[in-house]
């Protein structure tokens, strides 16, 4: 057999299932990720508007930090002895990101961010408790994404606020 | 109304059917490089051994680069009064792209992107076609794309050989 | 006699009509690209105004890549045998980017940028057409540039439908 | 004694009286640009809003322009050999720049850096009198100082115009 | 409401307590931190001597160092949805950092470091402990932060060391 | 009203009409810079020869440095609540830069030179005196921008030289 | 006595005896890094063959990343108040990592590697469990390296399983 | 067989007899921009003189640009399924551009250099008339080449201009 | 004359002969050096096959090393006052270096290479000990080249070591 | 004549003389200049020891700085219609920083450093006096080098101040 | 045999005895760098104190510098067809470079240093006389990392003559 | 005594007589490179003319360089346990490179260029035999610096070359 054995830690054999439950976690990690990058970069495009200038810069920024995740992901996945799982497996999600019907309409985007950002860290909480003590680095991996996620979220429901305030939202 | 009123080339109204045949065109194109994105994220992780570093790295390289075709797609949509689409419009196509049973197999992944660039470099030559002399924004942007599909083709031409030259394939 | 004898492009003997008429083109592109760049540079200090920042930033950017064109266009006219003007040739045409009454009135900036891409963009799919087979050099140029000028256009398109949004165009 | 006899300029022993009165005026401009930098770094997490990342940005910049400053007040101090203060020697004066009730209220942070920065110029003018002719190098700093005071200050009068142009300050 | 219910997690409704006790103590480390830059800012400056010189890069390197991890508490606590202080609530407490009476009594100045160091370093075990499970984003930066401080502390007691084993301190 | 009283200085109110006299100062030099940028940009295409490629190199790098002097009279213009003038306003005064009947009349160049950076010189001189004592801002940025000037026309009147030493000029 | 009285934390008076078992497993990780690199080293120069140039620049690049761990190690030994090893108390273990009778066993190389990274696996994750609570720092700064040897064991596993597929290894 | 069938373009199988028409015109190509970089590798280090200075650097200069677009060449003839030749087939055919008796003798460089960029513009207007309609790609890269040859033809008879002004040619 | 006369050293009349003599073998070293030039760049190109990437990088960094050698060896040949030679100067004798009948064929590429820096080696060597005493900067420059030489031929040796090792040389 | 004639400033021809009277301060400055490059050079290779090493670097950074003010005055003076100096016309004057007789003396060469400096201060005290009005950008220039020198000066001071506290100097 | 035959040079197989020495000499040079590599970490990482801190950043530099002379050793004893050794080779000889009782101890240090350059240069000495005249190529190299090796015995002598100035040495 | 014995090479005690030989030979060339750097500054600014341009830069490239040639003989004479001189010590012996009369006689300045280059070719060569088998490191660092000396020689018998061909020189 290649691999020579480990006696301890997540990759030792007796902790194939933990194993086996964490990847499951990270393919779904993966493919949220994955699908903030579409809805991302449809929404860095499509909007209209001096004001949506701020949001389209934010977003195409964040299209290259969360195609990075997702190859964190990825690579976790092989590290712990997993697959990453191909295009046919995806199914989307974020009907909150789909294009609005006038792309003037920028806080129909705001919001759908702030849902995304919302579903990202929920998820992530989840990684971190199902993880921990047992797989030190892929929680402290989680722990970093968790907290650049934490600060879009953060962001964007600032925007939504001053719109909120002006009575447009 | 918001347009100064263009009087001749692809943004003249006169040219309204013309420029909705051409977005549906960039936005299938836009989808193949958004699902080959997909795929080789996949496949840049997931193969095992030496050789296959070789494919990983060139797969590697590519990403950004389709990530980028993606974004000049997108990026023409808008600028001929077209919405880039969000992610539930997105279905999958690549089966051949998808992870191989075992990950020693290279050859599969090989079949699969030269499969996916052919299927790119048909529905390209296409859109320059019709493209050709109403629209030469597009056309021009879009054979500089080719041309990086048709390199890409061939590299992965040229690995197949080797494997079939070896008996491997 | 200083030149080799060149006996087939836009640089042969034989050519020497068409060639004068295209530099006479080229000459009107340099200017309106100069114009451009004066426009830009008074449009980019004189506005007030949080929104204002975001166009200011917009046209700066465009300065120097508009001021490029104007260098593209003044080489290329040197290499067809042409001579480019001096500043006593120049003739200002676009009144509809003079600085408004009052420097927070941005639509009328926007409009200005609008009117005068429309403008450039009709002249230069003009070159185009007339360059089509005979000067494909110029032809090349003249595509790369005209896309410059569509995306400008399209992005203060957006611009001034955010305004017309909210009823203040 | 370890200074050799300077007989001339600001720093020979004849002009000690000019050199104290000079670094006392520095002291106080070396707290007034500490006391900003605090002012900027809240003023550049705090508010919340589209509109405000314009804000945020720009305060974000002159952080490390203003301790620039204070980092060249503190090495002027100690070449008139001057000592730079220590943290007790503060006393915050900046009320107007104290975070708001809402942190949406993006008026009343511009009315802060505009009083901060009228505050600057007034205070960097009378150094510049009070240098003319006995000690050019520091006046000649001061002056490339208040030079970014004054364009700090005229930038945020036009962000404050456009609030009163919409009836909103 | 503008924000979406997040249901788990420290920035879920019901762990309202326990962040305003995480931002009390995060404001309590912002102050450190930028009485820390004022310090390190005289004190980088003041000194007189070759060996000073040393202490002297050491400090200067280290303002940014400190200035960025106020920027990283102030952004935390913007994220747990407290607010950044302004410079009225500002109270020094560094007395052992203000300036010595000789300055070339650098000894004064290293034992002025190690106790603003030892001090942080109190503090930011404790915020470690009280984020412990419950925000493992806090507590993530707090460790890296840490370890700069504790760096520091190391480094300087070495100096302080060298001057005891010379019978000048 | 939207600006704080300013009490001293340039920007005071009491100020005002000495401002105006500055702001049209300024206009002035503005236009000579844009027609210089104008003039220099002709001059780097036209020439033929070897010797010519010096100079070309020497306009080449002038055009952005001209350019740059046209953006600080700009936001000087700004800064003093001016307005800079748009496209309409301009009118060309250099004849003598005007391209020249052959273009390896480099000696035609050279003079247009000099006779452009003499009257800029006389100009700026005066500027630099009528702001003496009461905005020295203006006037530091102005010696700096005429030392450029002089060093300029000082290279060319070497370039002159050499012509007339050959007897070529 | 030279440290400020530290009260809580790893380098509290009162948690020697844990700080000291501490800085015996950070010796014996940091002789484990050092006998890598030199292990790494002669195996990036050896090997022969188009194969083998794959793993010698993969050895090479991981040459300065394990000479940053032992940096690492070392540095904190000394945050710690221990001392770094002389060469002297090295003792070479990796038998396994020996070069090889020809130089175009790779396998021999490839199983080697897997054997160091699966030791250095099994020390890490017993430091991440000692300092489990007691000292955060160490404990993070090992989980970071320790991500890095995981994912090295897992690239060499990979190349080991394809040449077991082919029926080398 | 190991390609995907191409059904359109110019890699299809139908498109044979076109393909190796133009990859003969390629390779002519190419062996034109070999034996360039020759001459103008000997011509960069042979000519004495200030004047041939400039020539020298133009020179050194186009050598990385031929060399570049010799690889270019190459590359699209290997991607048309072609062979790039191998140096038993050079033949040198530029006896414009040998070494001149007398190494001062700059006026023979810029003929050569004219004459050499005269063939190669006459080839290049061929290959972009022969693959009109049917390869788009390497049309589009053969009229990005040919703009550079145009410019260095210009530079090159602005040259020789001034020699013949002076009566020196 | 327009040399001063040199009394000592390489560059002295009395050694006119041995100059000669030395520029000779450096014209051969040259056209050594532009014929690798061309078969790397043909090899860089052609081959097909994943081991072949290896091959191919490895020889794409070599051209530019190689015509590196060259332009050294050619501006060594100006400074012992010879000429460059041109093209019609170059015979072919590299026919082991000729594209073989399959692209796979890597064996074949690897052989070519080793015989032509074996050749290589033993010219230099000779010109090595030609130099010797009489001109140490040539023979300082050789022994550089030199070791370029005899570091790609062990490579290549090592590459084909593990196809005589697999049956396949 | 060559120049065209300026009427105002200091290039008019009517001031001659106090041209003149300025390039002889101008040229004592550029030798002190000069004598410190020279002097800085020994004095950064001389001395012994571990402070020493301060010193050093300290010096060697300086003398790029004093060079690139021996070249500012060259320039000036050219710019000024006078001629830079030969190196006959060169003549020692600083005793003070000859190499001590032990290289570990470093004392002497503080002491020397702040000699030069001295020096320099006054003789720059001078020309800005003597440039009041009349020369404004020789003024500025020399305002400029006059900070660095200040800053140097205070700088070596400082070190002298450590050796006399310590009863060394 | 996969080696072309060498008739002349060091690579010659009549020179198969000579080359066997030279490797044996280079793995010597080898192993000695690699011990200084530990010492120098150990070195740079242990000495407390202000003045250590200028020996720390030297030796920092010169792990890299010395890990460089290893890697260049290692790569001549593979092209001279040697097999760099591994760790289980290694036997520590630098006694005097072990940690010091103290760590304010640097003398202790200093001296260890000049110790290990004393023995290198002393070796590297005598591989320069080995090689004369037949192996240039290892000569040169070993000349070169000799000139390293004097500078920094040189550099520490110069170290311990102060402390030895100061009766601490 | 400070310094290891070292008992082989150029610094053993027992070559205290040929250090001091060679030490006074590098002293001479340490002054040639000084006054050279004071020779090409003042011709890098004094003369005027288009064809001078090509010299100014060709020599203010070389500055940098012939300082950085008398850095590496100052470091080598305190390697060699000498001591660099200081300002009192030169005597200025370049009376063909003092400023000519008109400032356009470029013909002297390249004559005293190959002056001064012959006098430091003929120095260095000497440098370079007496150095040979006793001190290979000040003989390999010797011609490098002499290749350097001789390129430039050759470059401006060339632009002699041109000026004795117009009939100037």
């Amino acid at each position: 057999m290649s691999q020579a054995t480990a006696t301890s830690g997540i990759l030792a054999d007796e902790n194939r299932d933990k194993r086996e439950q964490i990847i499951e976690l990270l393919k779904k990690a993966y493919w949220m990720e994955i699908e903030t990058v579409m809805s991302y970069l449809a929404n860095s495009v499509n909007p209209d508007g001096v004001r949506a200038q701020e949001i389209i810069e934010s977003l195409k920024k964040d299209i290259q930090e969360e195609l990075g995740h997702a190859q964190q992901f990825g690579e976790r996945i092989k590290e712990l002895y997993g697959v990453v799982p191909g295009s046919l497996d995806f199914a989307a999600e974020q009907d909150y990101l789909q294009p609005p019907e006038h792309q003037t309409d920028i806080v129909h985007v705001i919001r759908g961010v702030i849902a995304a950002e919302t579903g990202a860290i929920e998820h992530y909480t989840r990684i971190i408790e199902e993880t921990d003590d047992v797989d030190p680095v892929t929680q402290d991996m989680v722990i970093a994404i968790l907290h650049d996620e934490q600060g879009h979220k953060r962001l964007f429901e600032g925007f939504l606020r001053e719109y909120e305030a002006e009575g447009l939202a």
